[in-house]
């Protein structure tokens, strides 16, 4: 067996998205004790710069070390408890995930289906909220990654502030690609991942919630079923004031990257970042369409940095994929659950939205269709 | 805000351990996707890496994408039943936290205590399965990371089939540092961590599980609590046969890292690096005992990776660690839990087991004190 020296790909797939060098670097650099002063320094300074992503006051913002799954759990077990029913908004992989999790945590999922390629309806999620009044969380996904779809979040946030419910919201694909404003839209518990739009390796999930959400958590009258994403234990393993309690050892330099990927993200700007997405995005979808390839979302909410795209007919899915990875080193996502075979999942995400990955997608995809 | 450039320190505290520049480098490699043909390959290979680590031909045998504590919960969340006995060898801080996963699942702990700095009583082992002929699972930690305690895995695993119970092992300090054999002793579920004495970067956690424990969980009669650690789904997405099935986004490059990692470790071999954990314990400690340091855990079952000692009197933990890190740039432990302020945690783990470490150590400390 040998060392693994990977090709250089273009990953233009649903995540991990292509990665700075800048970022890389950073991931490289020394190693240091997960308690050391300077590590706890550049911890807190990880704090702001997602506070400064999330658009958030939240004082309980941190990256949960484990992938966005976990940051997706994270948010469950710490605020569902037995018995409690959730609004589960399904339209895609990521609303049935959010629906085992409510399950699994003791609590009652009540589902609303909205088709795949379509956003969350609001009249189905006031329904819901009319006809259960004991609703206490509304969770849904912001941008669903298996269908390139973008969901108002700000008006259901009010709907479920109007009655009396908690949100709680995957931005795993939405956080630095579109805007996402956490404390304007009153949003609860939010969690994202480190390898979508922020450019940063996959493994972290970023998470804040807001005091409503800590109320919620403090005032549970049984411990989290899971030891590992107990915020009440992690927190105090985050928090800057007096001594740190140890919980477990950071993954020290996935941090390193995660701080260097939200550094590049505040020194360009969120505005800028949504801007070149949606620029970038307008590009590749003149291309892909002079190509004869049809969107699959409609463009009132389709997501920039996620393209689903019908596969064109009598083309074989895994040829052309397998084309583009081997002769382009350049990576495009399959479809998900239902959609597998039948579309396609182009992602401009974070560092990867720009022209020559525009450019490559359009010209690769030309050659080989 | 500004990159964060770490200083280089050198790690001898309880982990994260020195990293190679082998192991930092593989970190930094250009990311493919977390289901590209070439990455399958490697998660094939690490799988093997990792069997080899053991010494076990157990095909379960992967690494969780979380740290330790996520790799112990995830053996206790899918071998533990609502109801069920699980008998906790209590020795340091990490019988506790077993302890707290056991409730956690719902379980009931019978705990078992012995003197922090002694190892596991096979005697009350004994007594307590005779005295509870419904325990299902025996827990204890093999290296306790808080003490620098060896116990008798051999010996508390036979105990445990003779009772017809399964066993839950922390191998989180003693995989690559001592002696494991997983198979030879028929442990069932055994978790470790990245940053001890493989010198990987934090983060990860390798698990591997007999066919027994395979079994037990196959017949649950309830899904696992929690969606992200259910083995039953990550299973499919490390199986090397047909289509692999997505579960969560592998953390690429900090897999990289524990490929070369486990690579160098099959390269200087097993028996080798357990042997130069025992040359360079034998030369620190001839040195701190000249310095007039005293250990606080019998020979006959201290770990070489870990030393802990007693603090000489009249002499301040904080100030002594302190001068030590910012004017030698070296990390030693402080103590955990009831051992604060008492002791030092003097780590020799993986690449940190080595000439240049142990002289830097013995030289600093007696300048300092």
């Amino acid at each position: 067996m040998q060392s693994f020296i990977p090709p250089k790909r273009t990953l233009m797939g649903p995540g991990p998205s292509d990665i700075s060098p800048q970022v890389l670097q950073a991931l490289s650099r020394p190693t240091i004790g997960h308690l050391d002063p300077l590590f706890i320094k550049m911890m807190d300074e990880v704090k702001e710069l997602l506070k400064y992503a999330f658009q958030t006051k939240n004082e309980f913002t941190i990256a949960v070390s484990a992938p966005g799954s976990a940051g997706m759990e994270t948010c469950f077990v710490n605020l569902v408890e037995e018995g409690e029913k959730v609004l589960v908004c399904r339209n895609g992989v990521f609303g049935e995930r959010m629906r085992q999790n409510v399950e699994r945590c003791g609590g009652t999922a009540i589902v609303i289906d909205d088709k795949w390629g379509e956003p969350v309806s609001l009249n189905k999620v006031e329904e819901a909220l009319l006809q259960h009044a004991d609703i206490k969380i509304v969770a849904f996904v912001h941008a669903e990654t298996s269908t390139g779809v973008l969901s108002d979040a700000e008006s259901i946030s009010t709907l479920a502030r109007q009655h009396g419910c908690l949100t709680i919201v995957d931005a795993v694909t939405s956080l630095g690609g579109v805007p996402l404003l956490v404390d304007k839209w009153q949003l609860d518990a939010v969690y994202s991942g480190s390898q979508k739009c922020l450019s940063c390796t996959p493994g972290l999930s970023p998470v804040t919630f807001s005091k409503r959400a800590v109320d919620k958590m403090k005032s549970r009258t049984k411990a989290v079923q899971s030891w590992f994403l107990d915020q009440s234990l992690v927190l105090s393993y985050w928090s800057g004031e007096g001594k740190r309690s140890y919980h477990h050892t950071a993954p020290v330099n996935s941090l390193y990257a995660l701080h260097e990927s939200l550094l590049m993200l505040k020194n360009e700007g969120l505005e800028a970042a949504w801007s070149r997405h949606a620029f970038y995005h307008q590009e590749l979808k003149e291309g892909l369409e002079s190509l004869g390839i049809q969107f699959m979302v409609d463009e009132a909410y389709r997501l920039p940095q996620l393209n689903a795209v019908y596969i064109p007919e009598g083309v074989s899915d895994v040829e052309v994929r397998s084309r583009l990875l081997n002769e382009y080193n350049l990576e495009i996502g399959a479809g998900l659950g239902d959609l597998a075979g039948k579309t396609w999942r182009i992602g401009l995400m974070g560092y990867a939205a720009k022209k020559e990955n525009v450019a490559l997608c359009l010209k690769a995809l030309s050659d080989v269709l």
